[in-house]
């Protein structure tokens, strides 16, 4: 099979590979609709996170499943499916309280997979992944494989923040995420919802996903502004989907005391004042999403068509091209480049 | 009227100072019945938070209402009252969402009062006093000084830990406020309260009030031997009460994915490390505790003879010996002291 590997900074390859095969009785072999490039496929991409040999990439991914072990119960053969960026049993205490990205048997799909490929082998398959009701409209694939990840972690985001009815939600971050987190916040019934960003672009796009208001400023001044459409008070919820000290200060400043701030961007070299915490009085909830979680309720809301999530790919590629689509979103030319798979 | 004024580090005195006055419309005066040392009251006494000269001390207080500005309605002279530690409108947007402490009219007491007198000047009294049904039966006292912080403390840790119906309460920290952590703990309906305490008197008081397990290990060995009682996941819920980078970091450690830290300790040169708080998934809130939130349902159990907080006072002295009080908690012979202020 094909399969997109990096070979150092800068130095994506699709190449030949030999096709994964069952080896636990959990796991299934899904051949791939789609997959894509995340923000976070960047970071080793870029060298910031160091690699030590020829590395398979890729963490998001839908798809028809090839073959099943002889313990799956929940998926079968020919089922489409999406799953999550962290293989989980479903089953464990962890899980079921809702935490499936930290599964008693989590592994990063990104550390033992690699979607970014023709099939992939996916452990516990009855806990990760989740079938359609019926094979979807193929239009409807790129938000499917939003839900995978940028959608679910987005969702997550605004859930821990508390977006809800009659809630001002500030958004820090205007990628993938931090778009999804304003669809998100929308869904749960947030009245008002202010996106942080200062890209014509992106700011389209928030305001289709529902935000009703833009602050283009940064840092300090960023969150006087947020101040000053909330009577001085800060914003109810906060979603943090960037990850560096800067963002992340800024939305706990952004928010009044009680708020909430559900932070979902990867915390690089980001140290966070106790002091200043304590006295701010927010709540404080984020990590890796527990996308399994929400997955059911996405599916069921793309297939309704009630949200249109596939419209943060604004690029969309052949798989071959792997290395093509790295370098727009490096370069930052797209927001997020889908790769697609051909059929067998 | 007498007064305790600290004039450097380990120096306490009560001196004659002048009544307070009514100020403001909305201010009482109160004639203490009796007043306390805080943890808190400890750094400036030991000099680690300096003094710009003699400063009058204290913020927890029950006494009786002796006069009442022109616009206070919610209590009348001859009350007995419980406040909290925070002046607050009780009327405010965020007031009204229960975080009084960060009322938009806020004072700390120990900044612009000092309690530890025969009398005190309570700004906003309508927000910030609660009357108890009737005249308490002196025996109540201690306990209802307790409300006014310690208890409303640790019941807030409690609360903002998520402790409840089922769940595993971890709590780091034997003095006045982690007991009191262990005393909400168990009224809200936690299963199991595991203390953390090395301390023999301590760990008694900690059973006293609901504590089912004691673990005398600390740091990471502290984590080990939580994790070990709860099937290697860590408690559902912890309870921070020292404020120290040791104890912060053990209660996040200590605590499962998806579960509650509540921390009440005033975090003191902490830095929480972005990446170990993103990976470790927990909840995080915290603060200076709405005490006024919570101080009806508090007079209400105490009354009732529902809960004893007032066993965490383990020394008793008149207001005039109030350098011995101080003495006592910085030399650990003491958990708490409180400070009689004698009928006029």
């Amino acid at each position: 099979m094909k399969q997109a590997m990096l070979y150092g900074p800068g130095d994506v390859r699709v190449e030949e590979r030999p096709d994964p095969t069952i080896v636990e009785p959990t796991d299934a072999i899904i051949r791939l609709a789609a997959t894509c490039v995340c923000g976070s496929d960047l970071w080793p991409y870029r060298g910031i996170e160091p690699i030590t040999g020829p590395t398979p990439m890729g963490h998001e991914y839908v798809g028809i499943v090839e073959e099943i072990g002889s313990e799956v119960r929940n998926v079968k053969v020919g089922d489409f499916v999406v799953g999550s960026f962290v293989i989980s049993d479903n089953t464990c205490e962890i899980c079921q309280s809702g935490y499936q990205s930290k599964c008693v048997h989590a592994e990063f799909v990104s550390q033992t997979v690699g979607t970014q490929a023709e099939k992939a082998r996916i452990p516990y398959a009855d806990g990760t992944l989740v079938a359609t009701p019926s094979q979807p409209d193929p239009r409807l694939i790129p938000s499917l494989l939003a839900a995978s990840d940028v959608l679910g972690t987005g969702w997550f985001a605004a859930v821990a923040a508390e977006a809800g009815s009659g809630k001002t939600v500030a958004v820090v971050g205007d990628g993938a995420v931090g778009l999804m987190g304003i669809l998100a916040a929308k869904q749960l019934g947030a009245e008002r919802i202010i996106a942080m960003s200062r890209h014509p672009d992106r700011q389209a796009l928030a305001r289709f996903y529902g935000a009703t208001d833009i602050v283009e400023e940064r840092g300090d001044e960023g969150v006087a502004k947020i101040k000053e459409l909330t009577n001085g008070l800060g914003a109810h919820s906060s979603i943090e989907a960037v990850g560096t000290q800067e963002s992340m200060m800024q939305a706990i400043r952004a928010t009044r005391p009680g708020g909430h701030v559900g932070y979902v961007g990867v915390l690089h070299d980001v140290q966070l004042p106790g002091g200043e915490l304590f006295f701010s009085e927010v709540h404080l909830h984020g990590g890796p999403a527990p996308v399994r979680r929400f997955l059911p309720e996405l599916i069921r809301l793309i297939c309704d068509r009630k949200i249109d999530p596939g419209k943060v790919f604004d690029l969309e590629l052949p798989l071959e091209q792997a290395a093509e689509a790295y370098k727009a979103m490096d370069e930052r030319r797209a927001i997020k480049a889908l790769l697609r798979v051909e059929a067998a």
